[in-house]
């Protein structure tokens, strides 16, 4: 598993020089406008870019730094957002063209604020799976974003411009949400690190919702380290959202330094094991071998888990979205309307049953977390497939490709626990990436992050960017 | 309005007198089984009797006494639970014939364990609607609880039974529970103390659930001190119930003090004066008069939060009853299985649209108490309803009776505000109480117990016992 060097593989380093006053903000920002505006026309992951805005922000810190102020931690570092993130002065598209009609938000985004007061220059908005409600960025209304280590291929989903964007070099760092598989699926297929924190940790506000009961937002970076800073950087109790439900911040910069010692590590197995091919096997073999793990663990009623976080996206999905159903129906992304309309209209006692089930199997696995402080599982069943594929043959099974992504995720984020994902890169899978999920309990988000950074310095999982001329259009 | 002494208006004063031992807990224990004896066949409060464990209970009691140990805070003071509380070695009918096919509870409920904990007796298990599904406590399985101030009439539902048996001064104390109104109401018709604490605050384990995301467990008591005195001792921040939020205790006892001084108390108008009659607005005018409040508050969208209540009620409790509605329909309550069959069928988008609009309303009402920290409204429209009542004419308006009963009290519940009932006896109701919500902010108990302290001191609101030859069947 030879792993080629990767052009950004210093942004750790690059943001550590713009501190020292070594490098500028500005530069950066220049270098990933420039890569943005050589390589978006093969990639399609931006959907606005916001240069005025960026070109202020690296300015900004330029004069920090030259005015001899003290920098906040990501001072200078370009990132990107999915496109559900509200951006003062942008319209907010969530992939879909309905939304084209709103007015442009009054304000950023909880998560864009906090970016922002940490030093971080907004580049643009990415493209997305319309209302999140997908696995493969094969958006109808903005075009397919295409994977950077095969354009023919999916870039995976729903936060798909976010994945690419990384993983083609465009920005070090993007935003993006995760209530299914939507950080990590991307993040597999892309060959990029990705977090999922734990259900309800970061705040949601001014992002655009999809499943209240489910939704994450997260952090992909072009580094487990800087996956690290950036998360402690977006971490913020926000009392004024429902739905965050972090009491106060627990930074893990400064637990990450134990590695994985001590850690009592399980691999999946039983469903998460049936549900994989070779190079997803061969992902978690190669993270498990490296880190000490061989016993299986079997997580409680992933099936189920799976079934009943289908109900409660479509039904919440597609109640959240009937009023616009009923009078645009014809406006909708046509791979998903029809889940959204079939969803708000299942009985009531499906989502109350989910809803009930949901309770008891967090108490399951929760308690699994007794015995285990780290599980390991593959992201997704397979390296990314090609765009437009319908099914996906699995261990002898036809699955229907789209939804068949999110196997391995859906169940894990059901159940609410933190997940980062390491993109690995096993021979097997001849030059394409996927991502093995590292499972912590709820709140463990530092154990996840312990066992990405020391995979990264093991050389054991890293992201990288494919050769630059394959990027051209 | 002339408030004639109660029988048992000097419970708190016969708590302290075993604490010193110039009472015994045999000797009070005694006297409630008589007084159940001789009642009970007219009033119907109680579904099963657990004598045997409540004279274990009190010998124990007047054992510590008598070794000189100390007692714990509600030492000797006999009470009772609606029967959907777990009392190890009985089926917990929860107001069903279904139930009495279930093995009898292996533990008691964490509340009966609370109680227990205190020093409390357990005489036995009271009388509810079925299922916890209604406001009058017509139970055709059981017979309907009849109010003891006048025995042609509903005790109000759907904890009935609590309130019945401590207005007939069968027990000073019982616990019920509350979705929509169910403490509340049958505390309005009953005339005595009840208490529905903040959405989250009490555990529920080991409670017969109805509706998981509205339900409230709290107690009854024939006055407002002896009510805080029982609702400190039930406080428990329960790690093993995920509905449980509180985090901390927070004893009320030591915050009483103040009274009603510095609070800013408002009357709620609108819809709850629109659906108040006569006796309703009196109660209300008293205490509103005693406590110096004069400015009328609009509550949000009390109309919306009633609505999503019910669609949200009649979903999860219609969907934790489907599998046996399948089996069993004709052995549920006539008077309510086509709810629950409804609510099982209706949209997803219902269900999912009621909770998001919960949450907006949550907001608006949470932000009312910037501006005021003591809110008043009638806890029910009337005074109780001969039984078996099927309109009622509220300000020219026909409705169906037994859903009125929760006109009041369903919006509040809805937004999860702790409310304690003052009872009041307006003379335009003839001899007959009503009850006076005290609302208080969310996780404010104290306010809402400070408030009902003061009322009971003042002589405004008391719960009264009728004479005893009038509870003869």
């Amino acid at each position: 598993m030879a792993i080629p060097s990767s052009p950004f593989s210093d942004s750790s380093a690059r943001l550590d020089a713009i501190a020292r006053g070594e490098d500028s903000a500005r530069d950066w920002l220049q270098a990933c406008l420039s890569r943005i505006e050589a390589t978006d026309g093969a990639i399609n992951a931006f959907t606005a870019r916001t240069v005025a805005r960026a070109r202020a922000e690296a300015d900004a810190i330029d004069a920090m730094r030259a005015a001899g102020r003290p920098l906040p931690p990501l001072a200078g570092l370009p990132y990107a957002v999915k496109n559900l993130f509200d951006i003062q002065g942008e319209v907010t598209l969530a992939g879909s063209k309905i939304n084209r009609d709103r007015a442009p938000a009054a304000a950023d985004a909880v998560l864009v604020q906090r970016m922002r007061a940490a030093g971080a220059v907004l580049v643009g908005a990415l493209n997305m799976d319309e209302y999140a409600y997908g696995f493969t960025t094969e958006n109808s209304h903005y075009g397919p974003t295409r994977n950077p280590h095969d354009p023919t291929r999916i870039a995976g989903g729903s936060s798909g411009g976010s994945g690419a964007a990384v993983a083609a070099g465009q920005v070090p760092v993007s935003l993006g949400s995760d209530t299914n598989g939507s950080i990590r699926v991307p993040a597999s297929l892309c060959g990029v690190w990705g977090l999922k924190p734990t259900f309800g940790r970061l705040s949601r506000r001014g992002a655009f919702p999809f499943v209240h009961s489910i939704d994450h937002l997260g952090p992909f970076a072009d580094s487990a380290a800087l996956l690290a800073r950036v998360y402690d950087a977006l971490q913020y109790p926000d009392a004024e959202d429902p739905g965050c439900h972090a009491r106060a911040v627990q930074p893990v910069l400064p637990r990450l330094a134990p590695g994985t010692q001590g850690l009592r590590i399980g691999i999946l197995g039983g469903y998460f094991d049936a549900n994989a091919t070779e190079p997803a096997r061969a992902a978690v073999s190669a993270v498990a071998d490296a880190l000490g793990a061989s016993r299986t663990v079997e997580w409680p009623d992933a099936t189920l888990g799976r079934a009943a976080a289908f109900i409660v996206t479509s039904s919440e999905g597609g109640s959240l979205h009937l009023p616009t159903l009923r009078r645009r129906a014809a406006d909708f992304e046509p791979l998903s309307v029809d889940r959204f309309i079939a969803g708000a209209l299942q009985p009531a006692d499906w989502l109350a049953r989910a809803h009930r089930f949901r309770r008891r199997y967090q108490e399951r696995v929760h308690a699994l977390f007794q015995d285990w402080d780290l599980l390991l599982a593959p992201a997704t069943p397979v390296p990314a497939p090609v765009i437009g594929t319908e099914w996906l043959d699995i261990n002898g099974t036809a699955h229907p490709c789209r939804p068949a992504m999110g196997l391995l995720t859906q169940p894990i984020s059901f159940a609410g626990c933190p997940v980062a994902v390491a993109p690995v890169w096993p021979e097997v899978a001849q030059g394409m990436p996927i991502g093995v999920q590292l499972i912590a309990a709820p709140w463990r988000e530092d154990i996840a992050l312990r066992a990405a950074v020391a995979l990264e310095r093991a050389g054991i999982a890293r992201a990288r960017c494919p050769n630059s001329q394959d990027l051209l259009p």
